[in-house]
């Protein structure tokens, strides 16, 4: 059963209470929770991971390898200007599939900005919690591959 | 039972023949039977145009409205430069997902831009034609939203 | 009397039905009516079209030539990139007017940007309908020193 | 009887003087005379004024508020820099209207740069003096809504 | 007692009856008034002066070399181009304190450049008229370094 | 016999009417004849094609494959940003002459910037209707390398 | 009676030791007495943290809602590029007073840039130690109005 | 006898008082003596004239039409932003010379843009009040070839 | 009979040996041979000149009026920034014919500048060796026309 | 005997098993063994540590002060964008030598940029694991001044 | 008595032959003898030189260390690149005195752009040859302060 | 045995002449004997060339294939404009190593650009004449590999 590690990078412990316009009223216990029945109707095994702290995430990726066969990231505001993550993703051979919940480009300019895109596999945005199950039907295609 | 047009851009129409390094070797009519399939698994009544001139798609958008529940666009070159096509798909009401197949990112820097993608609900890239399938599941999420 | 030619440009058709707190709530048809009326009033022969498709707006601005005294261009998004509508306007003898019905200069910075400007007369923008009515002034009033 | 103030702004006085092949031989004070007379048609007081010092214009600006129904500004070379014509105009509730006697789009780039036309209810260029009496029908127009 | 002078840039005299939203309703008299018992409260002497026009602004601030011990200077919309009152202030020796009463950052890209932050002793935006007293404030403690 | 297809975009319909100072005064038809005729010279069979819309272009270059040995294009306006047609170049094989007739490099900046270049064999600009000629003594260049 | 934290970024830590012609003498632990004595004299209860980790800062300023009234935040070199830190201040209700000692616009151009200003209440740079007391005050009179 | 106006921008009245590692410590009455016995020397009627009002330049540069044979501009700050100023010069026939006396090129950047540069006759900069009298040995060569 | 000189800058002596992959394996020598040969076909007499020294080139350039119809010039990386070639090419009446062999657009971004291309007659580059003929051929078109 | 502190930055941990082709095969753990035999080869008593918390690098660069006599740091991505790496460097005095084993300038754009090397000693880049080699060799003649 | 040192960079020795419309009708030999004439008559002697290659103004800046007092530089199109020629210029004592004939300011952008400003003590441009006199009595003036 | 050829760019003859606050006061003949004696400690002969012409540089870079192992180059201001000098180091096999005395990041911002870093192996900047000592280790090392 292929293994999926979802990363939420900063603020995204503070889901449902900021900004619930943007970001909807949900928590991010209970969207992690959702991920993982939802990964379990996908055949995958689902861990999710939440860190403020750019070196956490990046201790993370590294441990992905061998480890994990997917990993979705949704880096917050590090998506914009953290060289540091895009490295540590191009140091791993595990798939990185890139998420945003809301329409990144219809905010802030930016936020159109994203320099780990060019080494991720691909990326979902816009959709809300959406989005990560998306990733996650992407993961499960993307395992099928892999095994 | 939601209806959902796919529209495919300029150049498209060379799918499996194009660069296939790139975008893979299935013809688009194979990659058309292949969502339609796939929309009737998730519910969804699937219809596809492609056409290389910009005025058609901007009609077929305009023309969408009280026709299709969303719209699945892949605008090819036309993402980044039709600000014609962007204000059509502001004109109707019809909820509009952007698709591409390749990782625009990690191409030629004028892939990176998007002109259309402030108005489109969300964006999926870099999945080759998982990225259509990815769309489609969207589209039954945002079509359970609209009925 | 003079002849008039107004040509509307991508997304036009959609006017009454678009964005009705930028562009209010008139169609296109009514507000072709209501620019022959007024012609009238000027002593103006007022006929209109529009078009989707860059390439008829080209062929229209040729065709032109030796037909009309003067053209009145809102070119909509093609303002912003089209330079093959520029070459076209720059290859009549018509003088051209420029309208835009909203103040192009408080929206999104691309609108703020027209790449006809420079071959046009004039430009008029930011009055709704009454633009085009100040066009037809201006062009009763080229329209004197041509005949 | 709606009351329009027309604002000239530095380096106007010199009209009829000052480069003729740009802006014509007719000088300040006839124009000034034409436009009260083109007021009296269209049923509008106009007045005028001419300075070539920002402080002047901004004063009669805040001066405009309960005095006129519809300000007319050709800000000169005003219209590139001064942030503080800009506030003065937003800092009422009288419309202004944006009046350039050339084609400012055809000559030095500085000159499409406008820093006022945020603020500014619509702006008209490129039809010498015709600027000004389609500004004052516009203002007619614009009166007629204020009444 | 130290001397301060308060000078209020273009526009200001507009305050209480421009955009409200952004600068409260309070009117520059009884800001003033409220400024000058702040003063008197922190043993300072408090004069003010407002104008519309960047010459007097610089009379004003080379007159104050030995008849004050600190300015106080919400340049307006100044602040984004007047090199020349930039000048000015780098050639007195009095200390000049930059206010502004809204958050410059959070309003038009434009507000964001000041052309005269480099030679003022230091910035205060974004509280209201709590702006100045700050400033008052800053000046007080400026002036017990002075005596 | 090698066969080559001469594609002229936007307003070169209008040839020997549009600016003859930059032009010159030959008609289209007058050039496609003598290209012909220049053809049969060198061996070549030559056909031409002009239109003012991008996507007949498109699919005038996409039919070319297989049918002609090499594209001589002069893409008129499109070559400064139809992205959609660089795409087209890229997806076909046979190779693409870039024809300009103008020094496209001592005109308006915006004519010097070619967004197909990147993707087109080679270059040729500024000899009028030379630079035709040159474009198919290099196709029959490459037409002999094909062979 | 209302609680100020009082955030210092990274390298805050060295004052007294780093640079003393740009940052004075005092150490950050006499600066923190100082600033709680100022403080009590004002009604704040006041407390401070400093850390030269990013992710520890967004915790504690996620820790701050509902724990304290107002922060003031000096987020040394952060300021100029970490959205996360942005993000953070805008996932919580709490005003955030941004505070810098230096004038940042009169030392390199990057220190001219702050990301953060724009979610923040109110900006004070270049008074040294007293733009945090200057922080206070204005704390002292947010305070009053959330009471 | 030519007559030459020299015209001093905004803070040359601090002249001596401002900044003298930069401009010396000579004050403008001073120099303006100096300037008229230097005109004398070389057959010039030297008037001077003082002002940190903008428009009172642009007046003055309008009445030296017909009254002066040559101007000396150190438009000072203006020099950097003041199109107002710029237009002024254009709209009348006598020719400008522009003076700086410090090297505007290694200070800030701002300084190495003259706004007013493409429509004066010469500049001369970098010599301290030596300037000034290289402009009047350029305006006597200039006024030998106008008589 | 005509009279062409072909002027090869710097590194074009490394012909053959430097990056065959790009530049093709013929010696700059043969190169030489090759191109007089054609010459003669052409009826063009033809002389070539190498030289690393951008004095050098400039020194053949000034000596070419009068002794050539028509030069031909590969100034290799100088076509990227010797302002000085182009100020030379300027100074002659002899019209020069710009040649490269490979296609500089789809290289490193700066060789998509030419400094010279707005003073030269016509550009040719991308067809290898063949540019060069291309540009003889044109050279005697426009030596018929000059003789 | 001088002590040397070697800094690794983010994902250097990773060296051996990231991108071998660019940064070679051997492992962090075996360089930093290399690295302190011929720190002892050269009289210089080597310590290392890596991290990819930005935090804990600048925690050791401040305990570094009177702890070694240089710092050799690889930044790893921080080099782009870490401001606050860069004020902890400009905090000490302990001179810091700035290192990278590729070579930064023929790979990504944003390599390019170091925010660091204006406040390091020197900067040494390209020559793989030999670029320690040759920073210890440097800090071996820094450590001889300093001793 | 004083010596100074006239240096002409390339594309000089053209004078009178090239675009006489910008540069005047008089020769390299006319003007500089006119030059040392008007040296005499200040009491310089005047020597002169020109070069079309940058490396020989070099050695000459170089060897003038010692035997000149001024440098009179027009350094053509290298004005505009030439770091090299800055570098010499800041390497040697003598002051030098950048000199251009035309107004650079109202030709093509590059022109106005001059690297080496920074390091020379002033600026003349605009006035034909009058531009080196003014230089002559400029260096006469820094003559006597050297001696 | 090794060869090195140091090849040392324009001004670098004025070394202990030219700033010595930044290149210290030793002569290039001096620094040459200096390198030479610690060539051979390190097995190398070394060579040394020194030209202000860019031209006499490439020829010695063309001339060194083939006769020496490694090339060091200071390439001065060159560094920041030569493309030719880069396409002359990228059209030989030798391995060139770029060397500069001075901290090229924390002088003006031109020098941080350097066009031929991208095609050299490495870069070594800051630590005076023992940049050119690192470097010739750094050869040792490549040369051993050669070898």
């Amino acid at each position: 059963m292929p293994k999926v590690l979802i990363l939420h990078g900063p603020n995204l412990n503070r889901l449902g209470k900021r900004e619930p316009e943007i970001y909807g009223t949900e928590t991010l216990e209970r969207l992690d929770a959702r991920l993982r029945t939802k990964g379990e109707e996908l055949g995958l095994k689902v861990e999710t991971f939440q860190s403020n702290h750019e070196g956490d995430l990046i201790d993370r990726i590294h441990g992905a390898e061998g480890e994990y066969d997917v990993l979705i990231l949704n880096a917050g505001a590090f998506t914009h200007y953290s060289y540091a993550l895009r490295d540590a993703i191009a140091s791993v051979e595990v798939p990185v599939i890139e998420v945003h919940m809301s329409n990144v480009h219809n905010r802030e300019p930016f936020r159109g900005v994203s320099v780990i895109a060019p080494v991720t596999r691909g990326q979902i945005s816009g959709f809300g919690v959406v989005s990560y199950e998306l990733a996650l039907t992407a993961a499960a295609s993307l395992g099928q591959q892999v095994q």
